[in-house]
């Protein structure tokens, strides 16, 4: 049956294939009066076991096909799996109560999901999905179902599911995926950020994709427009292919512009660089050609343990890290935590506005010690490559200069006790508004700026983004964003410093054209982004856009606006990145 | 002992006299075993009918004293008082564990205090600290012991306590206050508020003045530079007592400025508005000479009820606040629910960041029917004087256009009916970065814009203002704050509109002098404030400080920079204030 479905154009490009429903079976739990006590018990330590080897496997695959960092989620379920107070839990409910053990684990699940859900954080609400995830292992055991699981492909299919979790697609083979369509998710769900790392099509958010969609259905997903169509007419069919075809060309031309540097068609030269999570993204990034690392988190380093990292840890990272790039510059953010990343062995009191609370910079120099021990372990580092820290969320010049006099303090006491270190630059994320009102002033104390626009739009437009109802407010071409970015800009060059960006934005297509005509030094963004922006920047002409950014900045009013403008000055290079 | 205290300035001016230690008696509970059952409950009964009637007592005075508004908390304690399943869980611990009705009281107000501390809005954490304050009486009358009582003074003294909380200050007689000293609390805290509200001179967040200052001792408090002196010497005394007959000499001279306009010296006329929470405050800001309101918030409407006012019951208010003020104008804002004010009765999901979510005009586009209602009523109610309406939380075009769109379809079906209407203004607060960076288009769609700056400033500097551990970063006359609203009053002034400002930074007698040389229109403030502030512009040449915002604007990098230029231009009418 015919259908088109609406959905959010959550990763570029155009598929055309078959639907593999990947719908979770029935899963509802009868209660029953259990009278063998120890056969219920043997049933429940044997589904216990199988889920433990399960997800066993699904974390080896995991790490091999995403790295070691993206199979972390299944060290967490394998916990839970093997937690005595969970497992023990159970027990107890199916004793005292004499209930068969999947009616035992959904009560003893419902009350963990209350307590966490009491938490308000978004780091809290992560445990709620893989308590979800492993309950959902657990019953399938118990009830002798199998989880449908991507890795049994044996062809290419689209894949059309009510919403993905980490432990669907870690096990998937790209090969076997044309694309996804889901009901639920937005542009920053799992499913979203998944299929972009992987380059494939996806379309979002649609409601009723598992409603409508057949098994085996010919459909074409149109990952850039957020639309569906299944049983297409011909003519839709040999469009699609064609759009296929043309995507795979340009994929393989975009590697030969690996080794490139990165020019626009009039020979301004700006840096693509990369955002990194951890050392497990190196390689990734390398193979995807950024000049660079713009940001690295170090927030890996601090969340993946239950004590804080020791200062030869951090150096044997960022040592990795400053080695592998060399001589390319890599930009390291201090800790980042705080708001919706809680360190579990820091304690801090619940926030009301977490995202307005203490956090980056602000719990550097509440907690001088962690601060101290991380910019000894990158000074150390810095004798091994080409290093720049950066401090996140400045606000004031306040602690800008709190920050740098610790800083010097540590440099100097390293270069008194003869520590190797080699020249580091000290710049700052502009993510705060105040500090984009303030750039010119902020600019004459770093030797660089980095505008992170992911929070830069947030308190901006005062949306949080994680949250569905305010999402829509999350808009980076609002003219206000695109005032403060250029100002930013302008204010850097006017003292002599370069600006670089490190949120989402750099690697959008509408946003490239306006900020190169801005002057843009450095775009830092997922590695994904990188060939096809340098393609992107190689056809479009700098000085020439600048007349289009004052256009803007001066008459545009909402995003919409900017969004045609853009498109009308440089219409044919947007329609290639479709 | 001689000591001196160093602590938050809350509450200008200068107070000198004996120390009144308002602290709590020893309510600490011991765990009985109950074998009259009987006797416990009826002990128990005895308790709460006292305490419930104590409460009305105290209730009626501080109607009396502060107006119904201020009273209504006490209306939320009786109903606790009397909450069946409040006092039946008490009865339960009685009944079941034979204990005595303090420990089961502590267990059950445990109990409670979890469940509410789980939700981590600031309206829930309200209804803790009423807990507490009941829990509190209730315990003391089970002790027999009384709680201290301020309405008992009969002579003037300096309070000096841990903190203030609504119920120890409502039956408060201004006259036998000198001052307040707290160990705990910040400017925005209950005791600051009710301080300035009652012009008494206080000093909060001392940490230690109940364990340092004894009964009886003679103490200076300096609310305007946050110290307290206890035993001064006689030169400290003398510079005390003629510190506090200035005040009161100052105080007689502002009294006689309540009907004058408000022109700076060099004859530049600005308005002074008052910020209104409740019709109940209407006398209190005629008495202290407002020329217009500036920000009538209407939520008083809709928190105080379990259900939506009807369009007649707004109508009645509306009118009754427009008529007072007539010919005057008054600038009546949309609700602005949401966020930490949420509506009982409008399910809301819980928020990660609720200052970043669903307030205000987006919820009001989000819940029409609500939104049209207040409209009509607001419309219904502009025949009886002078109206404006002002639209919350706007960050862009698209809400405003929406937002004036339903407002206009509401008046052309009004004007079908025939209903009669006066002239109604329409603007918008500009209280979102996004809308400050596009005050100029923003100011082609509006009759005027109103500056709100305590959301500004939070979100501009990323800073929840109630979160204690990132207080500091509220920061309102950093650089970038000042930069932001001279943007929107010059925007406002090119398109030919007014620009006011109705945020507790329009009566900050360090403000104030910038936001006049700034071309600000309208100061909207607290009622205490108008005065002060009518008599400081007086003495201000709004011409001469052009040049000063100027050399602020341009060149200040820090708040206390800001601070140290705007003392140095103006050193003589700043010290006047004090």
């Amino acid at each position: 049956m015919r259908a088109m479905l609406k959905g959010i154009a959550a990763s570029d490009g155009v598929a055309c294939g078959r639907v593999y429903r990947f719908v979770e079976p029935d899963l509802r739990v009868k209660r029953r009066s259990i009278t063998n006590l120890d056969y219920e018990l043997n049933r429940f330590h044997q589904a216990l076991e199988a889920a433990v080897s399960e997800v066993e496997t699904i974390k080896t695959r995991a790490t091999k096909n995403l790295g070691a960092d993206s199979a972390q989620v299944f060290s967490a379920h394998i916990e839970m799996l093997q937690d005595p107070e969970f497992i023990g839990a159970i027990e107890t409910q199916i004793k005292t109560e004499h209930i068969n053990a999947e009616v035992a684990l959904a009560g003893v699940a419902a009350t963990y999901e209350t307590k966490l859900k009491a938490l308000t954080s978004t780091y809290m609400q992560e445990r709620v999905s893989d308590l979800h995830d492993v309950t959902k292992r657990l019953t399938a055991h118990l009830l002798g179902v199998r989880l449908p699981d991507l890795a049994l492909l044996k062809e290419p299919v689209v894949v059309v599911t009510h919403d993905l979790i980490p432990s669907d697609t870690v096990s998937v083979d790209a090969k076997y995926i044309l694309g996804f369509v889901t009901d639920l998710g937005g542009r920053t769900s799992h499913s979203s950020i998944l299929a972009r790392s992987l380059n494939i099509p996806a379309v979002v958010g649609t409601q009723s994709a598992t409603t409508e969609l057949q098994e085996g259905a010919t459909v074409i997903v149109n990952g850039s427009r957020g639309t569906v169509i299944s049983e297409p007419t011909k003519p839709e069919l040999a469009m699609a292919k064609q759009a296929m075809q043309d995507r795979t060309a340009n994929m393989k031309r975009l590697a030969t512009l690996r080794h490139h540097t990165t020019t626009s068609q009039d020979g301004m030269g700006v840096v693509l660089a990369a955002n990194v999570g951890t050392v497990n993204d190196l390689p990734n990034i390398l193979q995807n050609g950024a000049e660079a690392i713009g940001l690295m988190r170090t927030e890996f380093l601090y969340m993946d343990s239950d004590q804080l990292p020791t200062e030869d840890e951090q150096f044997v990272a960022y040592r990795q890290v400053v080695q592998s790039l060399a001589p390319r510059p890599v930009v390291i953010r201090t800790l980042d935590i705080g708001g919706d990343k809680p360190l579990p062995y820091l304690k801090q009191k619940p926030e009301a506005n977490p995202f307005l609370g203490a956090r980056a910079i602000r719990q550097s120099l509440a907690h001088q010690n962690i601060f101290r021990s991380q910019l000894r372990a990158l000074l150390r580092a810095s004798a091994f490559g080409n290093l720049r820290i950066m401090f996140p969320m400045i606000a004031t010049l306040d602690e800008l200069r709190q920050a740098k006099a610790i800083y010097d303090d540590e440099r100097t006491k390293l270069t008194a006790a003869k520590v190797p270190m080699g020249k580091v630059k000290v710049g700052m994320m502009v993510e705060v508004p105040a500090a984009a009102m303030l750039a010119d002033r902020f600019a004459q104390e770093v030797d660089f700026m980095s505008i992170g626009t992911n929070d830069l739009i947030g308190y901006t437009m005062a949306a949080d983004r994680t949250n569905q109802d305010v999402g829509y407010l999350y808009q980076p071409y609002h003219p206000a964003i695109l005032r403060l970015v250029d100002r930013i800009i302008t204010a850097g060059h006017a003292a002599g410093i370069p600006v670089a960006m490190c949120g989402e934005m750099a690697g959008d297509p509408i946003a490239v054209p306006l900020l190169l005509g801005m002057g843009l030094d450095e775009f830092s963004m997922g590695a994904g982004s990188i060939l096809k922006t340098r393609q992107l920047i190689s056809q479009l002409n700098a000085k020439e856009l600048q007349s289009l950014v004052e256009t803007v900045l001066n008459s545009a009013s909402t995003s919409q606006e900017v969004v045609t403008m853009v498109q009308a000055a440089v219409p044919d290079v947007l329609n290639q990145t479709d």
